[in-house]
């Protein structure tokens, strides 16, 4: 038997007809609305994010930080958080696809009250004199350049017992916990829960380089370690860059890691902390995770899709998926230290990971 | 120091102003627009789903099979494909909120062409006389009752070189891929890959029972079986029955598994096949993973969400997330015989399951 | 500072006095007492088995077996086994280094009394009109051919409710538990378990191909099917040797595996079913795991570390670790089946699995 | 058919006769030969280990360790080691029944020589002012309280480039890999291996905490990280002391790990490192693993088997598998400290890994 595609033309009024009888079925012709995606000549069809590379700088966002601690207070606001809005959604509150950032604030003497949910979280602090955040009755400290973790399901209240505000980068997982319509989220009964752990408790057990306390470790998905102190991450990145040369792409960079499994600090996010040396240029490459960069300290540009990124000292920028992106550190003497978080546990636990060099604006 | 949470009162209008300032910047007050979620008295949120749960019915859709096949060839619908609409959605192509599910039809002497993409897809045997997909190469048999995979990537073109439609569920993560931006898909060279493999090669070498050739399996995510075929199917189902008593939620129900490491099928979807004993009642459950349920055989109902959903014989119903859902069996003499497919390995990998009984219909 | 190797002579005396004077401190000095391991003149050090290869002949086992039971009871012998004893020992019970290898008998009417042990042991029956296992409650079938599974710490009695001899060859880890002392064992209060669960249970749920019952399986290390059929086993090679040419080493070849996670059936012993095709020479290779072979039917010879071993059926043979193997099916017109099990699994859960290829008879 | 255990009575005299006409077929009656395993009225069996316990008194090790290196050279011992021979063990050079404990001195400018073997070593230091082991190129550094490795198949060799002694405990599973038939070992063509990295390399790139050079890790089963240094322990132990009480057994305990999976350092061993309080006593448990204690500091005494083993810094002493034990720190003031490796991950991968507690000396 000859087997062959076939080809039978039927009127486009007929066609149109046969559409709208399938209506009242909850039954639509799938050859008539595959327009929104386009393909090459070839037939290939490949990811076009719908995201737009942005940078959020520092000089902007903590005037308007502290203007909206003067205007609501932890009552009124349950987070009081400036969302990092990516410029092409008005309709759903992310930064790229799949997360987002804010900034949030909490000023001496507030509390932001207890919650859980499903939404995975992170805090990078940007400025503190102290202050915690209670995790499940632990109070991990915040100190500028920490990285703390709140899990998904991990009660958690934010407390500023200092005589200065505090400010940090929230970053979570909300977009696709609210694609995925998996959102969970419940108060804890009081205001604040109960101090019932040390201070730096998972620090202790967990944050002592290849050391753990020996035994079954708790049966739980994500870091059992909520706190990554900042002097720890930079001291290992200046380290490494004594021996390593770091890759093409990115420069020296060291992903945070869950001591348990080695794997990345939650299921649906990782962190992760980079090194650009002085006057480095990095190569393009895309990947279809998305991430965001905060600069911790630095002063350079990243071409992120065609579009020229510049930051400095505490901006925060994002790279959607499958965006190009390069990065330069304009000191001649300084390295660059940024900081980001990224989707690529959720592309690599659904096989969908795929990465690729692309011709950037230099060799 | 008292720590609690603050209570300062700005004006309707100083925070309007506020909130407008913020526009040019891409940021916005993370309070102010929380407005779609809903929050209980006890501030507990909890999914909604979209989706809703439906029906379709195979006396109303195999005649629009049968007429599309008429009207369009497989040169114009590169594939012929009527898809299950989720009555709430008109503006994505669901079926739930992550799953698609159509009905495909190829007539005799027809090819749908050869391609591939990241969108991971199963096909559940409807009306066929024999037929085949050949996915890489290799001729998989379609028979009624049938499941074929055709995993994220792999080169998949449907011919039918029997006298007689086949007509059969397709059933894809496509509306998840997209959410995560994600999809990726190549036309072959050729209008069909050439046969290069034994027919029925990886149920030769992967469906043998707990048996498989010796040494490293492939490198792959997925079951390198792609064919598991219904009468071994229902078999084994059948034979269960006489030994367990099966689950107060589902009956007696079975996984199909990926004989390499006993986990679901493909990374993105787990499948499943379902005995109700005559008369059986379920119990009423809800989960985060949505499920779509095809009728092997049978005449019942299912309750879902509050809906009733009468079913018979090679009916295609959804079940969506977080949606309560119990079957009754209403023959007191035939078994009935349910193949279903579902995201729960995503919402697993991604530790975001969660299953909890509800009150039903019945004790 | 120049570093090299130091050449200091003390006399032999002034050692030997040493020497002397360390032993009333449980001392030795390692220099001194290195002399079994010879090293080639590049200072290369491997393994030299002590086991040697053997085969022992159906013919010569059978009668002995016979006899055995008409001498002893099950109440003298609690297993009525001959053990296959590797020649090279006369100090321990062991086959290979790691394995046992017996032949056991069970009468009509009698029971071999129920325990259980922490040796993990399979069997593999040779002559059986019936009869079963019974592992922890469930009646497993013993037919000719069938792998049937004790696992570590499983209660087992052996009951024969035919009217013909059982005879069996058992395989047991027994000799590797004994080295890593780590043998425990216990009698179950009664002479038999209770038949609580129905015959074939295991099979019905865990032998149905890629299937298995849905939710979480049993907390176990080992395979949860207890009964591999020997009918099934030969029609999986014979459907395999039309499609696949196979090893060179080991011809077709397909491991018996554990369906909850693909790997082998117990955590110490894979086992593993073989078809050479008529005439079929296999290359010669070696490995740091043993073999235990048995010849479910075929007539041929192996060459075993340059010992031709002639083979008829149900005779069995060993392959001592790291010993060059290859086979050779002197039919010119019937596949030969080999049955065989080995440490395998061992061997590579500690990273010391190690293969090559060996010059063999012929090219 | 009423099954039970048989009866038959056979002469001693035919029975006798019977198992000599075996012995030419290489057969024995396994019920003739079952001697040496005692089982209790309960037909119950459980390890005997043969090793016993022992303490070597570093007083007694240091004169005997200066002294062999005054009498021999590294040209004739390639290896410098004083065993620690477990006293029941004349034939096998052994200090449990799986590990091998050791006192290796290399004295000022020598080298032992670069080699390689399957068995797995550590290194723990006792004396140093310096000095490094070469692992694969990598100077390692050797510090008292330090943990060095040397896995499975890596290069190494010790050099000794400072102006004192360097003494350390070596601990191996060459006991076990022998047993195995495992062993393999190779010398390096030169003498000396270059140093090609970076002094401390792999304690730069994967002892930095819970950071780690982001993508895929070096392909290997074992620990990447060679070097854990003992101030970073200490630490560790002491801060944790402030906030966890440890176990009842084994007081404040915490394992070293393989940074890239959370397991232990390499498959055949676990290292530990310990803290005892000031006058604590620990509860009696025993376990079907063996473990070796080395005394980095304190002063007190640990119960094994019914044996009061004393001990001080630097002692090193043995707890065979399945033998109860329980320690004492006789400061009241200080804290002692015990490292200790076992073979925990070889039982545990075998699933023979068991544990009880036993009544001991006190409550």
């Amino acid at each position: 038997m000859t087997l062959t595609r076939s080809d039978i033309k039927a009127s486009a009024e007929e066609l149109e007809q046969f559409q709208q009888g399938l209506q009242h079925l909850s039954v639509s012709a799938l050859w008539a609305n595959q327009g929104p995606v386009s393909r090459s000549p070839g037939g290939s069809i490949e990811p076009r994010p719908r995201a737009v590379p942005h940078v959020w700088h520092w000089l902007d966002l903590r005037p308007q930080a502290l203007r909206a601690a003067e205007l609501v207070g932890t009552q009124q606001a349950e987070r009081r958080v400036l969302q990092l809005k990516n410029p092409a959604f008005s309709d759903r509150s992310v930064t790229t696809n799949t997360l987002f950032a804010g900034i949030q604030i909490v000023m001496p003497g507030e509390v932001a009250r207890a919650h859980r949910h499903t939404m995975a979280a992170l805090r990078f602090i940007i400025e503190s004199e102290g202050g915690y955040t209670n995790v499940d009755g632990e109070p991990v400290p915040m100190l500028p350049g920490d990285l703390v973790l709140t899990p998904n399901w991990a009660w958690h209240d934010h407390a500023n017992d200092t005589g200065a505000p505090m400010i940090w980068l929230d970053g979570l997982d909300a977009p696709l916990v609210r694609m995925l319509e998996a959102a969970f989220q419940e108060d804890f009964p009081q205001e604040r829960q109960a101090l019932s752990a040390a201070r730096g408790l998972s620090q202790i057990r967990y944050g002592a380089g290849a050391l753990r306390p020996a035994g079954e470790p708790p049966a739980v998905r994500h870091s059992p370690l909520m706190h990554y102190a900042w002097a720890d991450t930079q001291d290992a990145l200046d380290r490494l860059a004594e021996v390593d040369e770091g890759s093409p792409y990115d420069g020296l960079i060291m992903e945070y890691t869950n001591p348990v499994d080695g794997g990345s600090v939650m299921p649906t996010i990782a962190c992760f902390a980079q090194r650009l040396r002085p006057g480095e240029r990095t190569a393009a490459h895309r990947h279809t995770s998305s991430t965001i960069y905060h600069v911790v300290h630095g002063n350079g540009y990243s071409i992120v899709g065609g579009h020229s990124l510049n930051w400095q000292d505490k901006d925060t920028f994002c790279v959607p998926n499958w965006t190009s992106h390069q990065h330069v550190n304009l000191s001649e003497t300084e390295p660059a230290y940024l900081f980001s978080f990224s989707d690529i546990p959720v592309l690599r636990a659904l096989d969908l990971l795929r990465e690729e060099p692309v011709p950037g604006e230099w060799g």
